[in-house]
Protein backbone atom coordinates (compact mmCIF):
# COMPACT_ATOMS: atom_id res chain seq x y z
CA UNK A 1 0.00 0.00 0.00
CA UNK A 2 3.12 1.81 0.88
CA UNK A 3 4.37 1.38 -2.34
CA UNK A 4 1.16 2.08 -4.17
CA UNK A 5 0.52 5.11 -2.75
CA UNK A 6 4.25 6.54 -3.30
CA UNK A 7 4.44 9.25 -6.25
CA UNK A 8 8.38 8.35 -6.97
CA UNK A 9 7.38 5.47 -8.22
CA UNK A 10 5.26 4.23 -11.19
CA UNK A 11 2.94 1.41 -10.98
CA UNK A 12 3.38 -1.69 -13.58
CA UNK A 13 1.02 -4.18 -12.67
CA UNK A 14 -1.25 -4.94 -9.23
CA UNK A 15 -2.83 -8.07 -8.88
CA UNK A 16 -5.09 -9.15 -6.17
CA UNK A 17 -7.55 -11.47 -5.37
CA UNK A 18 -11.08 -11.08 -4.73
CA UNK A 19 -11.18 -11.37 -1.35
CA UNK A 20 -8.90 -8.78 -0.81
CA UNK A 21 -10.41 -6.19 -3.04
CA UNK A 22 -13.95 -6.38 -1.49
CA UNK A 23 -12.20 -6.00 1.78
CA UNK A 24 -10.88 -2.81 1.01
CA UNK A 25 -12.90 0.44 1.84
CA UNK A 26 -14.41 2.30 -0.37
CA UNK A 27 -11.66 5.24 -0.39
CA UNK A 28 -9.14 3.03 -0.78
CA UNK A 29 -10.23 1.17 -3.66
CA UNK A 30 -11.09 4.13 -5.51
CA UNK A 31 -7.52 5.82 -4.67
CA UNK A 32 -5.84 2.18 -6.09
CA UNK A 33 -8.36 2.32 -9.22
CA UNK A 34 -7.47 5.78 -10.26
CA UNK A 35 -3.11 4.47 -10.32
CA UNK A 36 -3.53 1.41 -12.21
CA UNK A 37 -6.75 -1.55 -12.61
CA UNK A 38 -6.26 -4.12 -10.43
CA UNK A 39 -6.12 -7.58 -11.90
CA UNK A 40 -8.43 -9.99 -9.86
CA UNK A 41 -6.81 -13.32 -9.34
CA UNK A 42 -6.89 -16.54 -7.43
CA UNK A 43 -3.78 -16.64 -4.36
CA UNK A 44 -2.40 -19.89 -6.18
CA UNK A 45 -1.60 -17.13 -9.01
CA UNK A 46 -0.36 -15.34 -7.13
CA UNK A 47 2.22 -17.41 -4.98
CA UNK A 48 3.21 -18.75 -8.75
CA UNK A 49 4.10 -14.81 -9.84
CA UNK A 50 6.35 -14.39 -6.00
CA UNK A 51 9.52 -15.68 -5.38
CA UNK A 52 9.61 -19.32 -3.22
CA UNK A 53 8.45 -19.28 -0.03
CA UNK A 54 7.29 -15.82 -0.16
CA UNK A 55 4.23 -14.56 2.16
CA UNK A 56 1.53 -12.54 0.72
CA UNK A 57 -1.40 -11.49 1.70
CA UNK A 58 -3.78 -11.68 -1.68
CA UNK A 59 -1.59 -8.97 -3.14
CA UNK A 60 0.87 -8.77 -5.07
CA UNK A 61 2.53 -4.83 -6.67
CA UNK A 62 5.16 -4.37 -9.21
CA UNK A 63 6.35 -1.35 -9.38
CA UNK A 64 9.62 0.64 -11.08
CA UNK A 65 12.41 1.01 -8.57
CA UNK A 66 13.14 4.25 -6.29
CA UNK A 67 15.13 6.77 -7.76
CA UNK A 68 18.68 6.36 -7.03
CA UNK A 69 19.96 8.30 -4.00
CA UNK A 70 23.73 9.28 -3.48
CA UNK A 71 25.78 10.44 -0.59
CA UNK A 72 26.09 13.93 -2.60
CA UNK A 73 22.26 13.86 -2.34
CA UNK A 74 22.10 13.91 1.47
CA UNK A 75 20.58 17.14 2.83
CA UNK A 76 22.67 19.37 5.18
CA UNK A 77 21.45 20.50 8.44
CA UNK A 78 18.85 23.08 9.09
CA UNK A 79 19.41 25.58 12.20
CA UNK A 80 19.56 23.25 15.19
CA UNK A 81 17.80 20.05 13.66
CA UNK A 82 20.59 17.66 12.97
CA UNK A 83 21.20 15.39 9.66
CA UNK A 84 21.10 11.45 10.70
CA UNK A 85 22.49 8.51 8.60
CA UNK A 86 22.69 5.16 9.29
CA UNK A 87 25.61 3.01 8.10
CA UNK A 88 25.56 -0.75 8.52
CA UNK A 89 28.46 -2.81 8.03
CA UNK A 90 27.48 -5.87 6.92
CA UNK A 91 24.16 -6.32 8.49
CA UNK A 92 22.82 -9.70 6.83
CA UNK A 93 19.46 -10.52 8.26
CA UNK A 94 16.90 -8.78 6.15
CA UNK A 95 14.56 -8.80 9.51
CA UNK A 96 16.92 -6.73 10.87
CA UNK A 97 17.77 -4.50 7.29
CA UNK A 98 13.63 -3.80 7.87
CA UNK A 99 12.98 -3.27 11.18
CA UNK A 100 15.88 -0.85 11.19
CA UNK A 101 14.60 1.02 7.64
CA UNK A 102 11.26 1.01 10.10
CA UNK A 103 12.81 2.47 12.83
CA UNK A 104 14.97 5.24 10.54
CA UNK A 105 11.89 6.13 9.13
CA UNK A 106 10.08 6.62 12.98
CA UNK A 107 13.32 9.35 14.05
CA UNK A 108 13.30 10.93 10.33
CA UNK A 109 16.52 9.33 9.67
CA UNK A 110 17.95 10.66 6.09
CA UNK A 111 19.36 7.91 4.60
CA UNK A 112 20.88 4.02 5.13
CA UNK A 113 23.91 3.51 3.38
CA UNK A 114 24.97 -0.62 3.19
CA UNK A 115 27.66 -2.03 0.55
CA UNK A 116 26.34 -3.56 -2.25
CA UNK A 117 27.65 -7.00 -1.41
CA UNK A 118 27.24 -8.76 2.04
CA UNK A 119 23.73 -6.85 2.42
CA UNK A 120 20.33 -8.46 1.84
CA UNK A 121 18.09 -7.48 -1.49
CA UNK A 122 15.28 -4.74 -0.81
CA UNK A 123 12.25 -7.14 -1.35
CA UNK A 124 10.64 -9.37 0.15
CA UNK A 125 11.27 -10.13 3.63
CA UNK A 126 13.24 -7.04 3.99
CA UNK A 127 10.56 -4.97 2.31
CA UNK A 128 7.79 -6.50 4.73
CA UNK A 129 9.48 -5.77 7.99
CA UNK A 130 10.69 -2.15 7.03
CA UNK A 131 6.51 -2.24 6.84
CA UNK A 132 5.99 1.05 4.17
CA UNK A 133 9.12 2.14 5.69
CA UNK A 134 10.94 1.47 2.31
CA UNK A 135 8.81 4.67 0.55
CA UNK A 136 10.27 6.63 3.31
CA UNK A 137 14.21 6.27 3.93
CA UNK A 138 16.16 6.06 0.97
CA UNK A 139 18.77 3.09 0.80
CA UNK A 140 22.05 3.97 -0.42
CA UNK A 141 23.91 1.04 -1.82
CA UNK A 142 27.28 1.52 -2.29
CA UNK A 143 30.24 -0.37 -3.84
CA UNK A 144 32.83 0.41 -1.09
CA UNK A 145 32.33 1.18 2.70
CA UNK A 146 35.37 2.83 3.21
CA UNK A 147 35.24 5.07 0.15
CA UNK A 148 31.47 5.90 1.73
CA UNK A 149 32.83 6.70 4.81
CA UNK A 150 35.61 8.86 3.53
CA UNK A 151 32.74 10.60 1.41
CA UNK A 152 30.54 11.48 4.32
CA UNK A 153 33.22 13.01 6.03
CA UNK A 154 33.71 15.50 2.83
CA UNK A 155 30.13 16.54 3.15
CA UNK A 156 30.71 17.23 7.12
CA UNK A 157 29.32 14.16 8.67
CA UNK A 158 30.96 12.43 11.82
CA UNK A 159 31.29 8.77 11.78
CA UNK A 160 30.09 7.18 15.25
CA UNK A 161 30.70 3.45 15.42
CA UNK A 162 28.73 1.68 17.84
CA UNK A 163 30.94 -0.80 19.70
CA UNK A 164 30.67 -2.41 23.22
CA UNK A 165 34.67 -1.90 23.90
CA UNK A 166 34.30 1.35 23.34
CA UNK A 167 34.95 3.84 26.45
CA UNK A 168 32.05 6.99 25.86
CA UNK A 169 28.41 6.39 25.97
CA UNK A 170 26.52 7.86 23.01
CA UNK A 171 24.20 9.86 25.63
CA UNK A 172 27.82 12.08 25.54
CA UNK A 173 28.47 12.59 22.19
CA UNK A 174 25.07 12.73 20.84
CA UNK A 175 24.68 16.41 21.48
CA UNK A 176 27.79 17.33 19.90
CA UNK A 177 27.78 16.94 16.20
CA UNK A 178 25.07 18.19 13.38
CA UNK A 179 25.73 15.76 10.93
CA UNK A 180 26.44 12.44 12.47
CA UNK A 181 26.53 8.65 10.68
CA UNK A 182 25.80 6.14 13.09
CA UNK A 183 27.55 3.12 11.80
CA UNK A 184 26.46 -0.26 12.98
CA UNK A 185 28.43 -3.62 12.46
CA UNK A 186 27.05 -7.11 11.94
CA UNK A 187 25.54 -9.48 14.41
CA UNK A 188 27.58 -11.46 16.31
CA UNK A 189 30.70 -9.90 14.10
CA UNK A 190 30.40 -5.90 15.34
CA UNK A 191 32.02 -3.78 13.63
CA UNK A 192 35.41 -4.67 11.09
CA UNK A 193 38.35 -3.72 12.45
CA UNK A 194 38.81 -1.64 9.04
CA UNK A 195 35.93 -0.15 9.25
CA UNK A 196 36.38 0.91 12.75
CA UNK A 197 39.60 2.89 12.09
CA UNK A 198 37.18 5.19 9.72
CA UNK A 199 35.04 6.25 12.65
CA UNK A 200 36.01 9.52 14.09
CA UNK A 201 35.23 8.36 17.60
CA UNK A 202 33.48 5.03 18.97
CA UNK A 203 30.73 5.32 21.10
CA UNK A 204 28.71 2.56 23.60
CA UNK A 205 25.19 1.87 24.87
CA UNK A 206 24.90 1.62 28.67
CA UNK A 207 24.07 -1.87 28.98
CA UNK A 208 24.90 -4.52 31.71
CA UNK A 209 28.36 -6.01 31.17
CA UNK A 210 26.46 -9.69 31.46
CA UNK A 211 25.21 -9.01 28.36
CA UNK A 212 27.06 -8.85 25.39
CA UNK A 213 25.53 -6.76 22.53
CA UNK A 214 21.96 -6.01 21.63
CA UNK A 215 20.01 -7.19 18.62
CA UNK A 216 21.61 -4.89 16.09
CA UNK A 217 18.25 -3.32 15.04
CA UNK A 218 17.23 -3.01 18.54
CA UNK A 219 20.73 -1.11 19.31
CA UNK A 220 19.89 0.88 15.86
CA UNK A 221 16.38 1.91 17.52
CA UNK A 222 18.13 3.48 20.81
CA UNK A 223 20.85 5.10 18.99
CA UNK A 224 18.12 6.49 16.32
CA UNK A 225 15.94 7.69 19.59
CA UNK A 226 18.99 8.64 21.45
CA UNK A 227 20.10 11.12 18.49
CA UNK A 228 16.53 12.29 18.45
CA UNK A 229 15.85 13.09 21.85
CA UNK A 230 18.99 14.90 22.23
CA UNK A 231 18.67 17.58 19.93
CA UNK A 232 14.67 17.70 20.62
CA UNK A 233 15.76 18.67 24.21
CA UNK A 234 18.43 21.52 22.64
CA UNK B 1 27.21 -22.22 26.53
CA UNK B 2 24.94 -19.99 29.06
CA UNK B 3 22.50 -22.48 30.17
CA UNK B 4 25.53 -25.00 30.57
CA UNK B 5 26.88 -22.41 33.34
CA UNK B 6 24.05 -21.35 34.52
CA UNK B 7 23.96 -23.06 38.49
CA UNK B 8 20.52 -22.89 38.57
CA UNK B 9 19.91 -25.84 36.67
CA UNK B 10 21.19 -29.32 35.91
CA UNK B 11 22.25 -30.87 33.25
CA UNK B 12 20.60 -34.30 32.03
CA UNK B 13 22.96 -34.81 28.62
CA UNK B 14 25.04 -32.72 25.94
CA UNK B 15 25.58 -33.93 22.97
CA UNK B 16 28.30 -32.25 20.66
CA UNK B 17 30.76 -33.01 17.02
CA UNK B 18 34.34 -33.84 17.02
CA UNK B 19 34.46 -30.52 15.17
CA UNK B 20 32.73 -28.23 17.75
CA UNK B 21 34.88 -29.69 20.78
CA UNK B 22 38.22 -29.62 19.31
CA UNK B 23 37.22 -25.73 18.37
CA UNK B 24 36.43 -24.80 22.08
CA UNK B 25 39.21 -22.97 23.86
CA UNK B 26 41.35 -25.10 26.59
CA UNK B 27 39.37 -23.41 29.51
CA UNK B 28 35.87 -23.71 28.26
CA UNK B 29 36.56 -27.55 27.56
CA UNK B 30 37.80 -27.78 30.94
CA UNK B 31 34.55 -26.14 32.44
CA UNK B 32 32.49 -28.23 30.15
CA UNK B 33 34.38 -31.31 31.83
CA UNK B 34 33.59 -30.63 34.97
CA UNK B 35 29.92 -30.59 34.61
CA UNK B 36 29.22 -33.03 32.51
CA UNK B 37 30.61 -35.41 30.15
CA UNK B 38 30.04 -34.48 26.84
CA UNK B 39 28.65 -37.19 24.05
CA UNK B 40 30.73 -36.56 20.89
CA UNK B 41 28.64 -37.91 17.63
CA UNK B 42 28.17 -36.50 13.99
CA UNK B 43 26.13 -33.73 12.93
CA UNK B 44 22.94 -35.38 11.77
CA UNK B 45 22.45 -37.54 14.97
CA UNK B 46 22.39 -33.91 16.51
CA UNK B 47 19.46 -32.93 13.77
CA UNK B 48 17.65 -36.35 14.96
CA UNK B 49 17.66 -35.15 18.11
CA UNK B 50 16.32 -32.06 17.71
CA UNK B 51 12.83 -30.50 16.37
CA UNK B 52 12.24 -30.15 12.96
CA UNK B 53 14.30 -27.35 11.48
CA UNK B 54 16.06 -26.37 14.36
CA UNK B 55 19.30 -24.48 13.60
CA UNK B 56 22.06 -25.65 15.87
CA UNK B 57 25.82 -25.69 15.73
CA UNK B 58 27.08 -28.69 16.35
CA UNK B 59 26.35 -28.55 19.85
CA UNK B 60 22.98 -29.53 21.97
CA UNK B 61 22.03 -29.30 25.77
CA UNK B 62 19.41 -31.51 27.88
CA UNK B 63 18.96 -28.85 31.15
CA UNK B 64 16.31 -29.31 33.58
CA UNK B 65 14.08 -26.27 33.35
CA UNK B 66 14.56 -23.43 35.29
CA UNK B 67 13.00 -23.16 38.54
CA UNK B 68 9.34 -21.55 38.37
CA UNK B 69 9.29 -17.66 39.59
CA UNK B 70 6.25 -15.96 39.91
CA UNK B 71 4.91 -12.86 40.56
CA UNK B 72 4.98 -12.82 44.42
CA UNK B 73 8.87 -13.46 43.52
CA UNK B 74 9.69 -10.14 42.42
CA UNK B 75 12.07 -7.59 43.72
CA UNK B 76 11.45 -4.66 45.93
CA UNK B 77 12.63 -1.19 44.83
CA UNK B 78 15.89 -0.52 46.63
CA UNK B 79 16.86 3.18 47.22
CA UNK B 80 16.69 5.15 43.97
CA UNK B 81 17.31 1.97 41.89
CA UNK B 82 13.81 1.29 39.84
CA UNK B 83 12.52 -2.50 39.46
CA UNK B 84 11.18 -2.81 36.04
CA UNK B 85 9.10 -5.40 34.48
CA UNK B 86 7.76 -6.17 30.92
CA UNK B 87 4.61 -7.34 30.14
CA UNK B 88 3.62 -8.63 26.66
CA UNK B 89 -0.13 -8.78 25.45
CA UNK B 90 0.10 -11.38 22.69
CA UNK B 91 3.39 -11.32 21.30
CA UNK B 92 3.47 -14.26 19.00
CA UNK B 93 7.11 -13.98 17.45
CA UNK B 94 9.62 -16.05 18.86
CA UNK B 95 12.21 -13.91 17.15
CA UNK B 96 10.68 -10.58 18.77
CA UNK B 97 10.58 -12.35 22.04
CA UNK B 98 13.81 -13.46 22.14
CA UNK B 99 15.00 -10.39 21.41
CA UNK B 100 12.76 -8.52 24.38
CA UNK B 101 14.74 -11.06 26.54
CA UNK B 102 18.45 -9.90 25.41
CA UNK B 103 17.07 -6.28 25.80
CA UNK B 104 15.99 -6.83 29.02
CA UNK B 105 18.96 -8.83 30.54
CA UNK B 106 20.64 -5.45 28.66
CA UNK B 107 18.98 -2.93 31.22
CA UNK B 108 18.19 -5.33 34.40
CA UNK B 109 14.76 -5.88 33.87
CA UNK B 110 13.50 -7.70 36.46
CA UNK B 111 11.10 -10.05 34.73
CA UNK B 112 9.26 -10.86 31.34
CA UNK B 113 5.54 -11.53 32.13
CA UNK B 114 3.29 -13.37 29.56
CA UNK B 115 0.16 -15.44 29.38
CA UNK B 116 0.44 -19.22 28.43
CA UNK B 117 -1.83 -18.95 25.40
CA UNK B 118 -1.02 -16.62 22.26
CA UNK B 119 2.96 -16.86 23.00
CA UNK B 120 5.60 -18.72 22.26
CA UNK B 121 7.11 -21.73 23.56
CA UNK B 122 10.37 -20.56 25.72
CA UNK B 123 12.72 -22.60 23.08
CA UNK B 124 14.37 -23.03 19.88
CA UNK B 125 14.15 -19.64 18.12
CA UNK B 126 13.49 -17.92 21.48
CA UNK B 127 16.57 -18.79 22.93
CA UNK B 128 18.68 -18.73 19.85
CA UNK B 129 17.56 -14.60 19.69
CA UNK B 130 17.54 -14.17 23.31
CA UNK B 131 21.58 -15.11 22.81
CA UNK B 132 22.12 -16.23 26.10
CA UNK B 133 19.60 -14.39 28.09
CA UNK B 134 17.28 -17.14 29.13
CA UNK B 135 19.12 -17.79 32.01
CA UNK B 136 19.42 -14.12 33.45
CA UNK B 137 15.81 -12.94 32.92
CA UNK B 138 13.16 -14.94 34.60
CA UNK B 139 9.87 -15.45 32.26
CA UNK B 140 6.78 -15.64 33.95
CA UNK B 141 3.96 -17.56 32.38
CA UNK B 142 0.40 -16.54 33.54
CA UNK B 143 -2.81 -18.53 33.01
CA UNK B 144 -4.84 -14.67 32.96
CA UNK B 145 -2.76 -11.40 32.08
CA UNK B 146 -5.72 -9.54 33.44
CA UNK B 147 -5.34 -10.85 36.80
CA UNK B 148 -1.62 -10.72 36.42
CA UNK B 149 -1.96 -7.08 36.28
CA UNK B 150 -4.06 -6.73 39.10
CA UNK B 151 -1.10 -8.69 41.08
CA UNK B 152 1.39 -6.27 39.85
CA UNK B 153 -0.70 -3.07 41.24
CA UNK B 154 -1.43 -5.16 44.43
CA UNK B 155 2.65 -5.54 44.69
CA UNK B 156 3.11 -1.72 44.39
CA UNK B 157 3.62 -1.55 40.92
CA UNK B 158 2.72 0.98 38.24
CA UNK B 159 1.37 -0.25 35.29
CA UNK B 160 2.64 1.73 32.01
CA UNK B 161 0.95 0.60 28.32
CA UNK B 162 2.72 1.63 25.37
CA UNK B 163 0.55 2.79 22.50
CA UNK B 164 0.72 5.14 19.84
CA UNK B 165 -2.35 6.83 20.89
CA UNK B 166 -1.47 8.06 24.06
CA UNK B 167 -1.05 11.75 24.76
CA UNK B 168 2.03 11.62 26.84
CA UNK B 169 5.44 10.80 26.16
CA UNK B 170 7.14 7.93 27.98
CA UNK B 171 10.08 10.43 28.54
CA UNK B 172 7.68 12.62 30.83
CA UNK B 173 6.53 9.37 33.17
CA UNK B 174 9.52 7.24 32.96
CA UNK B 175 10.77 9.53 36.24
CA UNK B 176 7.99 9.38 38.49
CA UNK B 177 7.78 5.29 39.89
CA UNK B 178 9.92 3.10 41.54
CA UNK B 179 8.27 0.04 40.76
CA UNK B 180 7.30 -0.14 36.61
CA UNK B 181 5.55 -2.62 34.78
CA UNK B 182 5.61 -1.35 30.95
CA UNK B 183 2.42 -3.72 28.74
CA UNK B 184 3.46 -4.09 25.45
CA UNK B 185 0.81 -5.19 22.75
CA UNK B 186 1.00 -7.79 20.08
CA UNK B 187 2.79 -7.05 16.91
CA UNK B 188 0.16 -5.26 14.58
CA UNK B 189 -2.55 -4.76 16.75
CA UNK B 190 -1.28 -3.18 19.50
CA UNK B 191 -2.49 -3.23 23.35
CA UNK B 192 -5.72 -4.92 23.58
CA UNK B 193 -8.90 -2.63 24.82
CA UNK B 194 -9.01 -4.83 27.57
CA UNK B 195 -5.32 -4.66 28.68
CA UNK B 196 -5.01 -0.83 28.04
CA UNK B 197 -8.11 -0.42 30.50
CA UNK B 198 -5.79 -2.41 33.14
CA UNK B 199 -2.75 0.06 33.05
CA UNK B 200 -2.91 3.25 35.17
CA UNK B 201 -1.63 5.17 32.39
CA UNK B 202 -0.46 4.98 28.52
CA UNK B 203 2.11 6.30 27.39
CA UNK B 204 4.12 6.70 24.03
CA UNK B 205 7.28 7.15 22.08
CA UNK B 206 8.47 10.19 20.32
CA UNK B 207 8.08 8.68 16.67
CA UNK B 208 7.28 10.56 13.41
CA UNK B 209 3.28 10.68 12.83
CA UNK B 210 4.65 8.97 8.79
CA UNK B 211 5.24 5.73 10.60
CA UNK B 212 2.44 3.70 12.56
CA UNK B 213 4.26 1.73 14.92
CA UNK B 214 7.79 0.45 15.46
CA UNK B 215 8.78 -3.23 15.64
CA UNK B 216 7.72 -4.36 19.31
CA UNK B 217 10.95 -5.35 19.91
CA UNK B 218 12.41 -2.13 19.03
CA UNK B 219 9.90 -0.09 21.12
CA UNK B 220 10.88 -2.64 23.76
CA UNK B 221 14.84 -1.68 23.51
CA UNK B 222 13.83 2.24 23.54
CA UNK B 223 11.42 1.92 26.61
CA UNK B 224 13.97 -0.79 28.74
CA UNK B 225 16.44 2.03 27.28
CA UNK B 226 14.55 5.05 28.37
CA UNK B 227 13.36 3.55 31.84
CA UNK B 228 17.00 2.87 32.50
CA UNK B 229 18.58 6.13 31.63
CA UNK B 230 15.91 8.37 33.34
CA UNK B 231 17.07 6.47 36.83
CA UNK B 232 20.97 6.74 36.42
CA UNK B 233 20.93 10.55 36.01
CA UNK B 234 18.90 10.91 39.55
Amino acid sequence: MAALANPARKVRRLVMTWAKLEALDIDTRGGIEEIVAPEVVDKDAITALLPENALHQGIALLPTPLPEVTIADLPDAIASIPVVVAVLDQVTDPHNVGAILRSAAAFNVSALIMPDRHSPPVTGVLAKAASGALEMVPIIRVGNLSRALDQLAETGFWRIGLDGHATGELEQVADKFQKIAIVLGAEGKGLRQLTAQKCDLIAKLPISPRVESLNVSNAAAITFYELTRGKRSC
